[in-house]
C-alpha cells in the first residue's frame, strides 16, 4: 500500500492506495486531520462511508499517530508494515528536478528551500520526520511542485534583476503546480497516443498558473520565485508593478511582509470584487451584472489570455492543445468561454454544448473549425505522487 | 517665444522656440543647467555654437536666474517679456487628462501626485515656482507624462489588489511617456494621412514602455503606478514576482525603499549583463558572444515581444503599424530585428537594408510581405510640449 500525504500548517490530507501487480492502482481510503493545534478532527472516507472523529490534536505528531491508529481501528490496514511507501507533496524543492527518496541530502534541500516557501516547507518537513519515525520500514518519497519546471531554459527563469540576487540568494523563476502539469502532459499523451506534445495548460484553482509545455517539457510558466506571481488568482494579485509594495508600506505604515501577505490573501478576485476569493460567488455577481464582479471576471480572464498568447507566440511551434484543469478550469464554463473569446488572434472557438457537457476525466470542447484543440482534463496530483512512489518501490 | 523645460533633481534642460504666424515653429536655442547643488555648469547651443559656462549653482533658483541672464547676454532674447509661454514636462499628473495652465488647482494636483513620483514631481514644482516668479507675464503650462493614458479603460488600469488601495491611495496603472506616444500618434497620422489609427508604439529609451493605441487613443501601456513596471529597461527590472521585494528585504536586511531603489537602478540590462545600463555596451558584449550580455539582450527583446503580442491580441483590430521610437527604438537595428523576429505569430518581417538605412524623421522598414507595417519614427517630446503651450497662447 502507498500513502500519499499533503500537509499544511494546520492540516494533513492523505490518501491510501493499493498497488496491484498488473499495474492497477486502487484508492482504498482518503481523509484528513484538520484543526491541528486548534481543536482537532479526523475525517476518513472508506468504502463509501465517511467517519468523522473529534479528537484533540495538539501537534502534527499526535495527528499522525491518530491517523495511523484510526486506519488500523477501521481495519483499513492490517499491519502498518503494509504501507510500503509514503509520497509527500512538497511545495518547494529548489532546483531538484524529480521526485526523490528523502535521504539526508534531500532533507537538507527541503530545509534550505524553506526560505523560499516559509509557509509550506516547514510543516511538510515536520510531517515527513514524524512519518519516518512511525514507518521506518517504508520508502519515503518527496514530490516537488517545482521539479517539473527544471527544464525551463535560462532565458525564461532569470529575472531582470541584479544577477547577484540569483547567484547568492537563489532569486529565479521556479514555477509551481508541476505535479499537476506533469500529470496533464502524460494524460494528454495517453489521449492522443503521441508523445512530446506542445501544450498550453491552464491550472486554474484557487492558486493558479499556466505552463507552456514544449515537446513534453516545461518551457515556461507564470508563477515565479513564489506562487504569488503570474496570473490573477482567487486571493492573490499575480504580477503587479513591484513599486506597489514600497508605496503601500509607506501609505499604510506596514512592513513588506505584511503587504506581501495582503497581496497573497486579500487581492485577486476577492480584492477587486470585494465578494469572495471563490470564483463561484464572483460569477454569481457577474450574472447579476454587479459592476465589480464583472470587472473582476473581465480582468481575470484577460490576464489568462495575455499569458496564453505570449506563450504560444514564444513557442513558435504547432500547438497540440490548450488545456484547462483544476477546480475552475475543469468546472467553470464561463471562464473557459471568456478566455477563449479573448484570443481572437488564434482563431479558436469552443463548442457551447460540449463546454456545458458533463464528463468523466476529460473532454474535447473545441468546434471543428477551431485552429487549436481545446480540452478540459481533470488533474490528479495524488495519483501522480503515488505513481512516483511506485517507481521507487520497483527499484 | 516659448521655453520648454524638463527638470530633474540636479539639472534643468530647456529649449527655446520661435512661433511664427504661419504656424511654423523654429528652435532657436537649447541647453541645460547641470550639477545644481554640486558644482554647476550651464551649456547653451545657439546658431551652431556650444557655449559652456562653469558657474556656481547652489540651488534651482540661482540656476534659473543664470539661464535667463545667459540667454540675454548671448543676445538670444532681447526682452524677457518675449517669452510668452513656458511648458514644463511633469512626470506624474495623477488623473489629469491634458496639458494644463498651472493654476492653484493644477499646482495642488502636481503636489498631491508627488507621493506617486517622489523623485520627479518635487523638483519640477520647484522649477515651476521659480520660473513663475521670474516670468510673471508668461503663460505657464504643465504637460504630464501620464495625461495621454487617461483614455485607458478601467479593466486595463485597475490592479488585482484590494480595491481600497485604489479608492484610498490611488493605486492604479497611470502609464508614462504619454507626450512621446501622443507625438508619435500625431506624426503617424501625418505620415499616412489618416486619423484614428491602431498602433503599437515601443518607446525604448533608458526608461522604456509600450503603448497600445486604439483608434488614436491610449488603450493600454506597460508602465504602471510608477515607471518601474512593464518591460525590462536599462537599469529597471520591469515586472517581476512582487514577492521578490519582501524576500530581498529579509535576505539583505534592507528596507522596501532600498530594494525598490535597486530594482530601479541596479537591474534590467545592467543587472543581468553586469556591464552597463547603456544598451550599446551590452550589444558590444553580445557581438563578442559574451554569455551574460547575450542573455540580457535575449530576455530584453523577448519581454518586448511578449507585450506586443498580448496588446495586438487584446486590441482585436487591424493594426496599422508597429512603431519603434526613442534612443534604442530609433537607433538599434539589432533590437528592432530581434523583437520582430520574436513575433512569429504575426507573420511580420523587417527589410534588413531599410533597417540599417539612415533616415531623417521616420522610415518604414518592413518587407513588402510583412502582415503589419513597421516604422522607426524619431520622437520629439519638446515640440509636443511647445505645441501644447501654443494652443494656450492662442486662446
Amino acid at each position: 500500500m502507498i500513502l500519499v500525504v499533503n500537509s499544511g500548517s494546520s492540516s494533513i490530507k492523505f490518501s491510501l492506495y493499493e498497488y496491484k501487480n498488473n499495474n492497477d492502482i486502487e484508492k482504498l481510503a482518503s481523509g484528513m486531520a484538520e484543526q491541528i493545534k486548534v481543536n482537532g478532527k479526523i475525517i476518513i472516507t472508506y468504502q463509501g462511508n465517511k467517519h468523522e472523529i473529534d479528537i484533540s490534536l495538539p501537534d502534527h505528531k499526535v495527528a499522525i499517530e491518530a491517523i495511523l491508529s484510526k486506519l488500523d481501528e477501521l481495519k483499513i490496514i492490517k499491519d502498518i508494515k503494509d504501507i510500503q511507501g509514503v509520497g509527500y507533496r512538497v511545495v518547494h524543492g529548489g532546483t531538484i528536478s524529480k521526485s526523490s527518496i528523502i535521504d539526508e541530502k534531500v532533507h537538507k534541500q527541503i530545509q534550505d528551500s524553506s526560505k523560499l516557501a516559509p509557509l509550506h516547507n516547514p510543516p511538510a518537513l515536520l510531517v515527513i520526520d514524524k512519518f519516518k519515525e512511525f514507518l521506518p520500514h517504508s520508502k519515503h518519497v518527496a514530490c516537488f511542485d517545482t521539479a517539473y519546471h527544471q527544464t525551463m531554459p535560462e532565458r525564461n527563469y532569470i529575472y531582470p534583476v541584479n544577477i547577484e540576487w540569483y547567484k547568492k540568494y537563489d532569486v529565479r523563476k521556479y514555477g509551481f503546480h508541476g505535479t499537476s502539469f506533469n500529470y496533464i502532459n502524460k494524460k494528454f499523451e495517453e489521449i492522443v497516443g503521441k508523445e512530446k506534445n506542445n501544450l498550453i495548460v491552464c491550472h486554474l484553482g484557487n492558486g493558479a498558473s499556466i505552463c507552456s509545455i514544449k515537446e513534453g517539457k516545461s518551457f515556461d510558466t507564470t508563477m515565479g520565485l513564489t506562487p504569488l506571481a503570474g496570473i490573477m488568482m482567487g486571493s492573490r494579485s499575480g504580477d503587479v508593478d513591484p513599486s506597489i509594495i514600497n508605496y503601500m508600506c509607506t501609505s499604510l505604515n506596514k512592513s513588506p511582509n505584511e503587504i506581501n501577505e495582503m497581496l497573497n490573501n486579500n487581492s485577486g478576485l476577492l480584492g477587486i470584487s470585494g465578494v469572495s476569493s471563490d470564483i463561484r460567488y464572483v460569477i454569481e455577481g457577474y450574472n447579476k451584472n454587479d459592476k465589480m464582479c464583472t470587472l473582476a471576471i473581465e480582468i481575470y480572464t484577460q490576464k489568462i489570455a495575455n499569458f496564453i498568447i505570449q506563450m504560444i507566440n514564444q513557442q513558435n511551434q504547432k500547438i497540440d492543445a490548450i488545456i484547462f484543469t483544476a477546480g475552475i478550469g475543469e468546472n467553470s464554463q464561463i471562464v473557459v468561454e471568456k478566455v477563449v473569446g479573448k484570443l481572437p488572434l488564434l482563431n479558436i472557438s469552443v463548442d457551447q454544448e460540449l463546454n456545458n457537457k458533463k464528463y468523466e476525466d476529460y473532454i474535447k470542447i473545441n468546434t471543428p473549425t477551431s485552429k487549436i484543440d481545446i480540452y478540459k482534463i481533470r488533474t490528479n496530483e495524488e495519483i501522480m505522487i503515488c505513481k512516483d512512489v511506485i517507481t521507487f518501490l520497483k527499484k
